[in-house]
């Protein structure tokens, strides 16, 4: 038979069940802490109606996208988590109560330009509420606090959360009678990476006026504590009414969400950060680990006025965000910035010497029961393979049952990582295993 | 703006928040008892290489296999577990260790004719065991043990495995000096559907001898207790040597299912189950709901000699079965078999009388420490509306925080089903909210 070389195309994330079981578990601590807060989970189907997933048009976007080959259906795999939300909502907006709380785990598809850590394939972990017709402040406080709660159980506890608000760079231009908002946005958001003098030789050459240019710099240059940036904002004296909405807005977000325990140096009130080609209108996040800003934002998102504009005619603002759990888990490795334990396949294998398979059996049952993952090994291996197969595995626990261990009415616990050996009664094998998971 | 009407593809399977919330902790239940036997978590690509997707050859699955639209890569999506499984083992045979537990829970996707209970995108659930040249039998019985722990503790107790094990045929069918195999193995496979008769027509059709063709019918017919059918087969003293393995192998199987705790009423040695056209070479298993035979096997597998034949000359056999879980919960829940509750999006929610957002987190906080799914209501609302938005979310309790409550330094709470409401300190908030989950 021909050999097909086993390989997987490039730009496409694997794992050996190590890493797998690591990833997972960061899984694992985003689901439960989005669950913890009463999100919904929601699990649309990977294909979807092109025409559904390019509603909102074409661009970057439609030439990311993958298309199935199909004569008779237009389909395309899906390239975020927002659109089939969108979707789904404006589809089934009678069968829900808003406010609408859901997350959603799951791969999404870009056909990118292949590049370290970046994926044609990843995960993205979001939360979203979703309002009918409005939606309380309050919620664009609560979710960066589930993210600095989640990030804290990974023990990433130097993020900072960059808050802004759209609306209060729109009202500062319009007091200043600067209407090429998109040109302004899309400059001030490369501020970080190209500095002021760049940004000021875009903007006048958007025929902006050079003073007012300079002023935009300032605008976006103010600095200090949060409570200065806010204070030197509300000395502007600008009564513009999207600059008073923003800046009430940004200043209830930040003061909800040291309510909601997030700490002060983890807020950095950013009048920089916009998201400016995103489809975000007033509150916008990134989210940075503190020495590590080069990797980028590794969770972002705002709110939206009006979420499913392109499926319903119902006004439906929501708040959401977003982490890239693919990249960031690629980046975490990489930096080594990855604190928590990974844990094993096994909490412990069992191994019997001797015709003890039901002793094998009866003890692996009364572990499983405790929540215990225990591996019986059927393979007639000699002892040493079978050593190197727990280590290999990294299971922190070797089980021997021999005929002394059955006569005796014990087990014989290796521990793997301190070669430590003793022979146990149940319970004390019991305490041992669940005190060592 | 031009509405797109917002709508999925026919075929797939998407849940509101209720029914996925279900589907969830039915596929949660799956992957805790995979892990409680140590099985390791494998997540390959979605899309994978054509050529090594269609490394067995074409046949119907190439004409259900969804291609990407690409220019210069021939993609397509993966259309079950096992053949990305043969692929990664081969890929990353030097970095595994055998045997090799593997668990994998995804979607998986097939462009067949749409139709009731059939999708184009559904989960499955594997489990498998890949062994390095050798693979206990034992394995073989765990597997299907495994699968009951996971249906009884979904109360689906009324599970029937039917095992088998393709040798026995194999050997009987050359210990007559037929050889066509493959015809007999499908002929057989119809005998529940079309009856002895059509069989016999069919086998016969296929030129075999007539009192051959009835000594086939016979054979596959042998039944009573599982004792007696092996018992009946060992009768027959056939010496040809596949026989003789596949009846050792069946028996110990069976003996094993017993020891790894399935009941005898559970298992049902079932020589008319071959898979005739899958790739199995020895133990099968299908496995029905007792009383819903019609419904299909609902989780079925067996053992292959050589899972990797396509992308290695390494022999690596295994064992594995399959649940396909969209399919089963669609089932389940159209024969109103799902007996397990699916719980609601929130154990609580927290609604406040007045000024009180501090207490509200303050005790949203107590809460979910201890592990409690509590949500916090921002928007403005009438109470009645309040309480009807709980209700239509299923939540069993509201949390009332008011200035009596305040002052108290207590919490109302009501049952949202029997309509109790009581005034607890938060301690007895805790044991009532905890003992409720």
């Amino acid at each position: 038979m021909d050999i097909v070389k086993p390989s997987i195309l490039p730009g496409f994330m694997e794992l050996l069940p190590e890493d797998q079981i690591l990833f997972n578990k960061i899984k694992g601590i985003i689901e439960k802490n989005f669950k913890l807060y009463a999100f919904a989970p929601l699990d649309t189907p990977v294909i979807e109606k092109t025409e559904v997933l390019l509603a909102k048009g074409g661009g970057e976007t439609a030439k990311q996208i993958y298309n199935i080959e199909s004569s008779t259906k237009d389909m395309s795999l899906r390239f975020d988590l927002t659109v089939p939300l969108a979707r789904f909502v404006a589809e089934h907006y009678h069968e829900l109560s808003f406010p609408f709380k859901r997350y959603h785990i799951a791969k999404v598809y870009r056909g990118e330009r292949n590049q370290k850590g970046r994926y044609r394939e990843f995960y993205q972990c979001d939360i979203d509420v979703i309002g009918d017709e409005k939606l309380d402040i309050r919620n664009d406080a609560e979710i960066p606090a589930i993210i600095y709660r989640i990030f804290k159980e990974l023990k990433l506890d130097d993020v900072s959360f960059h808050i802004n608000n759209r609306n209060i760079l729109n009202g500062f231009l319009a007091s200043l009678g600067v209407d090429s908002l998109v040109a302004v946005l899309r400059a001030v958001d490369k501020l970080s990476k190209i500095g002021q003098d760049k940004v000021l030789e875009i903007l006048t050459d958007e025929s902006i006026e050079k003073d007012k240019a300079e002023k935009i710099l300032e605008f976006i240059s103010i600095n200090g504590s949060n409570r200065q940036i806010l204070d030197s904002l509300k000395s502007l004296e600008i009564r513009e009414e999207n600059f008073v909405n923003g800046l009430s807005e940004l200043e209830t977000v930040y003061e909800y969400m040291l309510k909601f325990g997030v700490s002060e140096e983890a807020i950095k009130i950013d009048l920089s950060i916009t998201r400016g080609l995103d489809y975000y209108t007033s509150t916008v996040y990134e989210t940075f680990i503190k020495g590590y800003e080069s990797i980028g934002s590794v969770c972002s998102g705002g709110r939206y006025d009006d979420l499913a504009s392109n499926y319903t005619k119902k006004k439906l603002p929501g708040i959401g965000i977003s982490i890239g759990l693919s990249r960031l888990f690629y980046q975490l490795k990489n930096a080594d910035l990855i604190k928590i334990k990974a844990g094993s396949v096994a909490d412990a294998i069992i191994y019997t010497m001797g015709d003890f398979d039901e002793q094998a059996l009866s003890l692996a049952e009364i572990l499983r029961k405790e929540g215990l993952k225990i591996q019986l090994m059927f393979e007639d291996m000699k002892f040493k393979k079978k050593m190197t197969y727990a280590n290999n595995l990294k299971i922190p626990y070797v089980i021997i049952i021999g005929e002394d261990e059955v006569k005796e009415n014990k087990y014989t616990v290796k521990n793997m990582e301190s070669g430590e050996q003793a022979l146990l009664e149940i319970d004390e094998l019991l305490e041992l295993l669940i005190s060592g998971k």
